[in-house]
């Protein structure tokens, strides 16, 4: 399970990948093995949070790294960047890093009216 | 806190606004005040977590939401369409929906030695 939160130190990788609905499955694939042979095992990883839009038309990796050195030394690693030039031959990715903002969640429920007393008083 | 994991009944919005540097303070803004003062109250809205990158020139929102049709409904609320259309004023947003397909974490922890009797022995 991935956490998203304010204030937590990590830097987050968002990749949107445009690709042709036939090779969004192959994509996914390509994605999901280059993260479980390599990148996880890399120093400062946290996590990878792979996505398929249900059009079929765009694969979303959300990834955190503790920081941005550790993100940047994937481009060095030879088997990372071998991953990387097949999974370029399917989609082009749109990759930036990000900070998180803000996290909103549902309102919070509303108080309880005070509890009756038991006794009726 | 928002929860990204696998075999979780969510429907996830992925918009990434193309922004000029100079206005993405401005939009990070307006879509808090969006979320805050509107969808956070609709029925089946589990999350937003907004996202700056660092280069200035993107912003990200992560949401969740019970089902599409929850999502949906956004669109015909005035108050939220009033809010989308401020919004579009300074970004144009690719907007789509999107199924979690994998969450990679780090490796498990390596199981420790058998721990060496106290005695020695």
């Amino acid at each position: 399970m991935t956490e998203i939160s304010m204030g937590r130190k990590v830097v987050t990788l968002i990749n949107i990948f445009t690709v042709a609905p036939e090779n969004q499955d192959r994509l996914l694939e390509l994605l999901g093995q280059a993260t479980d042979g390599v990148m996880r095992k890399l120093p400062g990883f946290i996590s990878a949070n792979l996505h398929r839009s249900v059009d079929g038309t765009r694969v979303v990796n959300y990834a955190q790294w503790e920081n941005r050195e550790a993100f940047e030394a994937i481009f060095t690693n030879p088997q990372a960047v071998e991953h990387m030039a097949a999974i370029r031959n399917l989609a082009i990715g749109d990759r930036h890093l990000y900070e998180v903002v803000s996290v909103h969640g549902r309102p919070q429920n509303p108080p309880l009216p005070p509890t009756r007393r038991r006794d009726g008083k």
